[in-house]
């Protein structure tokens, strides 16, 4: 009997947990939450990662960790897997946490990014300014997600407005000032790979955020075999040096069809919960079997999927169930704004047949806006 | 927040529970044995469902309640009945339980059975032994599941062995002696009823059983329109009559393309499990939305599926993971002999391709006896 340790008890915990029951697996799951939403179907270990009584714990009650949760400090992950087997690596997790190794690394890959520039002053955001240019987007190097630690500059004169904004938090988590780029599309990679080394990815996803959280995602995405060997050859690329084991996502802007690599969140992610049900084998039953040392599973598709996210609050499951291909994710959570409280999988055999159950779902929802760019891909020639 | 009880705590009721998860549902198990298997991912209630105190607690916890075990006792569903919805309701429960009601119902209803009569006596063994003529098999009328309670008699000469098998029960469960049927192929049909009176079947299932206890089962088995529309519209017209709400499956033997009924399982049910990859909605997902008065999910198919089941211990995974439709299902049980403890569902785009994936592994795993029957059939012309 094995037991898997999950660092961080959310909607990612939770997943995993109930896509690793048949594998034989048990869980435990900490997290600083008590009503954290794994712990509706996992054992719950509520403590600080900080805390190393609370990680003696927990690294006692189990055979392997992972991570629902990116910013777990690195030094408790190391702390960690001087105990017990920890996948992905420390210093994988390490490089994921900071934009600016994050960002280095891809460049020594060749991995093509968008300017960028770290900086640590109001002086130095001027010095960066001038080399990446603007619009540019300054972002914290540490601890963001969701869009949250970002600001926009249009310009030059937003300098002040931005540091305003951020600079308070330059020595804390470091600044990073980016070039704004004017996107396409926005595409993921959700791959994985085993401790033997085995890579796989799953088809292309393209993704759309609203205010800088995922709204939705569409697998496969629309791009050409070049494109998707290149976007998937980079990822490769990426979990090969950092040594990664377990699932990841490379997330990636696509302008006239040449790849800039955003991110890359070391676990598994939001642009690949529509594997649950559009693939052989999800990414949550992957990186368990990634982490477990167990042959990986075929990431092919079944047809088309899209996934849309509920944020805040859960809107009613009757139009999506009534759905042929409707699957319907309810994370258990309490509603709260900006919240990812749930999200739910539309899968077709065919794209037009997607498209109009997207447009019905829209209709029914009242979420026009939400679907709407996503019928647009579906069904443009 | 809606919080489902389920009568028993086996790999039903787990494969309940984490199907239910994304319906954002949590659940309550109630189990004599406090290692039930459920109980590794729900909360779970240890106590006899005929001790009236542990029901009051369940009921007092719970929204709703459905059945993981169909020989909970009539009383004590009725008791719950009167306190909290109970689906499927207990009346359907107690026909299922009853060989003699469900073989009465089955005629009442112009589906075809086997001859069989019921008995209490040595004297009326004899008498049932005239009318429905040998071979023939003497069952218990109630609490029988995975071939228990049967013995087979070849010739009249058998009548003092089957009675000493099982005449001693004759008094607390009742028996039946039914008509051997040389059946060509078992079959199952696996459907779902809504509250509101919606039906809906999964393709057919072919059905191999190993000493009274399921081996594999295929879907879509290879039946032709007429039989398959024949069989759900027995299952259909039982559902109805019942009022039943929830998943069954209506096994049945197929003779010369006749279709004789065996019995009714009131629950989700071991032939329907492949439904968990190779369909678009699990029955243990449809089960649910039924009970909860959702819309039903779609029932196609995605390509070809066989389950084979794990009875005693659990086989390495590594041979069927690595197949690329290969879906394994510990249960999480300790071994034991005779036990069902999982099972992998192999699911392919074509028929052949799951006949090759069953024969590699049935060779890796040395059940080449598991696997012949279901590739014999996939390879027939
Ligand atoms: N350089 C950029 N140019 C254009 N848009 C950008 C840029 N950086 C970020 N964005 C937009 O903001 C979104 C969120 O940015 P980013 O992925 O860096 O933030 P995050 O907080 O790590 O988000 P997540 O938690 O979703 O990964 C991006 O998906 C994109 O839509
Ligand atoms: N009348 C019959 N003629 C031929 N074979 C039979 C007959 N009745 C039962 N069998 C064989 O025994 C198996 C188990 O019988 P049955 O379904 O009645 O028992 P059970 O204990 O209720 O099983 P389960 O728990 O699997 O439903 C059948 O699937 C079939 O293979």
């Amino acid at each position: 009997m094995t037991t898997v340790g999950i660092l961080g008890g959310g909607q990612l915990a939770r997943m995993l947990a109930l896509s690793g029951a048949p594998l034989g697996l048990r869980f435990l799951v900490m997290d600083t939450e008590p009503d954290a939403c794994a712990g509706q179907f996992a054992p719950l270990l509520v403590g600080d990662y900080r805390d190393e009584a609370a990680l003696a714990e927990f690294a006692g009650r189990i055979d392997v960790a992972t991570f629902d949760f990116e910013n777990v400090p690195a030094a408790s992950a190391e702390w960690l897997a001087a105990r017990v087997p920890v996948f992905p690596n420390p210093r994988a997790l390490a490089i994921a946490q900071d934009r600016l190794a994050e960002k280095t690394l891809f460049r020594e890959l060749g991995i093509p990014v968008p300017e960028f520039a770290a900086l640590s002053t109001r002086a130095e955001l001027d010095a960066a300014l001038a080399t990446v240019g603007a619009p540019a987007i300054l972002k914290t190097r540490r601890l963001g997600y969701d869009g949250k630690g970002q600001f926009r500059l249009r310009s030059l004169a937003d300098a002040d407005a931005a540091w305003d904004a951020l600079g308070a938090q330059a020595d804390k988590v470091g600044l990073i000032l980016e070039a704004f780029v004017p996107f396409d599309r926005e595409l993921s990679v959700v791959a994985v790979r085993g401790r033997d080394g085995e890579f796989r990815a799953w088809p292309i996803t393209e993704n759309w955020h609203v205010d800088g959280v995922l709204s939705a995602s569409l697998a496969p995405a629309r791009v050409s075999d070049a494109l998707a060997d290149a976007a998937i050859a980079h990822a490769r690329a990426l979990a090969e040096r950092t040594d990664y084991v377990g699932v990841f996502a490379l997330e990636l802007f696509c302008k006239d069809d040449r790849l800039l690599a955003n991110e890359m969140a070391p676990r598994v992610h939001n642009s690949g919960h529509w594997t649950i049900e559009g693939a052989e084998t999800s990414q949550f039953q992957n990186h368990l079997r990634a982490v477990l040392g167990l042959p990986l599973g075929a990431t092919r598709m079944l047809g088309h999927a899209c996934m849309l996210n509920w944020i805040g609050a859960m809107p009613d499951a009757g139009a999506l169930l009534g759905e042929a291909g409707g699957h319907w994710h309810d994370y258990g959570k309490q509603p709260r704004a900006g919240r990812k409280v749930g999200h739910a999988t539309l899968r077709a055999d065919d794209a037009a047949e997607l498209a109009a159950a997207l447009t019905r779902v829209g209709a029914t929802l009242a979420r026009e806006a939400q679907v709407a760019p996503v019928v647009g891909r579906l069904t443009q020639p």
